[in-house]
């Protein structure tokens, strides 16, 4: 499938939320609410749903309790309940067995499915508008809370990065299921895909996809959260710093998607993103960015050094193992 | 009609270009090239083009020499070649003669039609993606051209808005002829409709209608460009000052859209933004944010006062004649 | 006297503390510690004392409960032992009559003393080298203690300003007796000294005189606490609007100075300043600025317009009197 | 010399200027120009001499055409004439043979002696307050000029690092002969000084040491210009990547001094660092922050790597030799 293969059929509005597995759920529940100063909505016998301030819906962030890091599964809303519908029956007539599943806090009935690379993703529309309670509420009637002013204080979800052993086959998935479409690519000189980032809004991308070193399925790479400049990019690595976060890279910018961001590893070992600035896409036809990696390349925007372990790592760890 | 009756129907993709109309063209282009650091890219006799660094057009500013400042026309590029013939069609339905046009400067043919309160737009979809010269070219392979790094070096257009004699009628055209979705509106206590903030992309807006105080046809509240980050709108009104151009409100935050701005009168008197910050809309059922002027209200975010001109002034400039 | 006839006597190092006075005490110690983000280190049966993260004294704020908002004291570190009792000498020969009295909270004996405008200093040296306890500690060896990352979160007390009847004595009393050095003043068409900002550092300012518009005396005009950037100004902005703090005036930038700064009234009336930005002095023999107000004018850098009551509103409040 | 042994007799008021060695004397100057934004205010035939837009004397940096990169000379302004004679006096005392020398460019007579480490200080009082001509002069009273608005547009000369073969004779030497103070220190396991940062201002630092690795004389490792905010030098590495110079290191924090920078080589090759943030100093009896090095340690504040150039790179360039 090319770029001009993609979809003009609207399926995916946008990321609805990520459900991580922790090992160390606790501590991965105050890093977020402390930490990121994300607000714990509701909590379950197994599971907590936490919220960026700016987010719309109930949560963006579920935290499931569990032997090992990784992901749950990623959640986007369609653009409408026939949206939904017609992606489901796309899924079916091209294979996929998925399922409808109840939704949990404040979102409707859902449909799950796995792609090839084993990545859970559910498509879902029925969904709550948050309303905040008094003491959370904010004066700007276009804001669903007011932020939190604790830690780093991200506003919303931003973007998953998804590690594939397939980059290829999965940006083909989510260019035919999701409706998304093809902003900016890491290739080898050989042409090997080893990186796709995709939108399905004007941003230069809501869902990416790496080279899984390990060859693995289902792990993660890292989920993002945003904030409102650069400047609180780099207060949250002050304060990642004073709290014994591990950073693993950054505060710097990206090339691709002109990111300012820092990475972070959550309690339980998930690889987390702050990020900020970035650009806007508007072109309907839009020409992917095409960046080769050389061979041994490790720098990137303002010859930052990439860190081996940002190529190396994902969850679940499996750098025991392989 | 209601948000509820919007279209479903794909229009208009983004904002495309401006033009605007200047008495002292001269000084108005040097305005947007040595101030705003913006590149000229193209002029004729009477007209010169002029582009943001990250415009992936070629111009997305058009200044006209013309005997009183003003707009000359707003011009969206439709979704598709589709998209646009279906739009014609929507048009003359409706009863609005327009006519098509031939482009210019990249630009394929459009169709320009003026909507009820007076204001010209054009509809295209042919463009021409711009490739930067060698010493203007950026090493970022997302980007179009490298920042001019000159002035307020503003990276694109961002949105426009219009002083109408008829909100409500304005916004209702721009709901069923251009696929705009309401993301804010302000009302007089009455319920009357003094401003309707509207969007084509995931920006919380690109087109904006405010009430006429002269009840006039086709005049310009003002055009709006973008910067990186807050920081670049201080920086901006400090090189506005050093160069003495005349800054009319700002820097500061608006509630409607959580934008951080500065306004300045370019040198034939039109109204221009410099803007930063501000939120997207993800939501495919966003519920418009509602906001009520109380009279003599003239404060807004962070207890900012407004000054007077901000509601009084539009291009061409009535005062006289009022 | 003119500049000229400055002390070359070191006196003053640097602004230690200031003492607020406040009705509503238990509100305001809420707003220092919840809003602003500072610490409470201590507290006596009226008094509380608080410190900036920075500050490297145990504390930079006294808050007194008593019946009208107001000054306490301000009080000045000497450069040392022997600059102190030399100021008391000075002090004494030019018929000042003052007082031995003990420290507090850290801090060793001092000597208060009035000037003629009625305002209460205190010159001391011995001092306690703030140590955070261990939740409270910073991995940055050069920081007394981490960021709160509370509320606004300031750094460090910057300056005083003082609203006094006769700008020009109280400008010669800070230039004799403190050490301090004339960086700017703005005057009257006529030449009317109506307010003088000093130094005793590389700040441009660490003591501000400004014209007391009901010409009474000992009445404070703001203290000022410092943050890290113009965005974190920008962000106390915002979380003074979320928790209904009222903001007289900015955030905007200070032509004298070239500060970027936001004031807002603390619960018991006090106008307080939140700063970034601004410039330093290094030229021993530095001419000072020198603006000079129109009659009516009211505007400066950016063309921002400065509120009636920024002029007119001190503590006490005497506008119920006068 | 401990620091209690610190002069209290005030001797440099603060840097004045550096004079680089330039091979390729041209591009220097139009990386400096056009890059950093600085003015060229004078040229003679091997020398340039060029000023920050904040800069209150004529000029800041001097270029002067050489066969090798490195240091020419730094240039300490004095608190006042008397501060120069009695320095002079204490030097020839202390057996070192400077010798006066004519100023240029706004300069008065200075004295010039080395150091043992071999670097050429130079102390002067006499000097012009520049005064812009009317294009580049500032609307704001308190700035000796506008900013330029170009390239990084760095305000003014922050400090200069030097490389040493013995770190603590050069740290005492400015401590007794140029009357610096001890802010911060980096010492091996063993105790040995392998850095030094000294103040004269109440800036953390103005003049600093490190560690010469290949034990040479007379080295420069870096001359730093200052910006007004960490977005300003995030902008700026923009700039270098967009114009193709080599950035070494940043943009970052420096544990020490809290600084934010990035690290550039101009075009002759000489280490240049821009720089924004960190804090001041205002004790008098401020104890020393003492950082120890690890062997190996190559990570800082946020968990930066630190390339190994940094520690290895000086001007001249020994490396083909040593």
């Amino acid at each position: 499938m090319t770029v001009g293969d993609e979809q003009d059929r609207a399926v995916a509005a946008h990321l609805g939320h990520v459900e991580l597995l922790a090992p160390d759920a606790a501590a991965t529940v105050a890093f977020f609410t402390d930490v990121l100063g994300m607000s714990l909505v509701a909590q379950s016998e197994r599971s907590a749903y936490l919220r960026g301030w700016r987010d719309y819906e109930r949560y963006s962030l579920k935290v499931t309790e569990s032997p090992a890091a990784g992901l749950g599964h990623i959640a986007f809303r369609t653009v409408s309940a026939e949206a939904l519908d017609a992606a489901v029956r796309a899924l079916t007539a091209a294979g996929f067995e998925g399922k409808w599943v109840d939704g949990d806090e404040g979102q409707g009935t859902g449909y799950t499915v796995r792609n090839g690379d084993g990545h859970a993703f559910e498509l879902y529309f029925e969904t709550e508008h948050y309303v905040a309670p008094r003491e959370a509420a904010s004066v700007y009637r276009n804001q669903a809370a007011r932020s939190t002013s604790r830690g780093a204080a991200v506003e919303r979800i931003d973007h998953v990065n998804l590690a594939s052993p397939d980059v290829r086959a999965s940006r083909e998935f989510a260019q035919r299921h999701l409706g998304a479409r093809l902003s900016e690519q890491l290739l080898l000189p050989d042409g090997t895909e080893i990186g796709a980032w995709m939108r399905v809004t004007s941003k230069a991308y809501d869902l990416t996809y790496i080279a899984d070193p390990a060859r693995a399925r289902d792990r993660l790479h890292h989920v993002a959260f945003r904030v409102e400049s650069r400047e609180e990019v780099l207060r949250a690595a002050d304060i990642f710093t004073e709290r014994g976060c591990f950073i693993e890279l950054g505060p710097a910018k990206h090339d691709i998607g002109s990111t300012f961001f820092v990475y972070v590893y959550e309690p339980s070992g998930n690889r987390i993103e702050v990020c900020a600035g970035g650009y806007l896409i508007f072109a309907p036809d839009w020409t992917p960015a095409v960046w080769t990696l050389e061979p041994g390349e490790r720098f990137q925007a303002w010859n930052t050094p990439i860190v081996e372990s940002f190529f190396a790592y994902a969850t679940p760890d499996v750098s025991g193992i392989g």
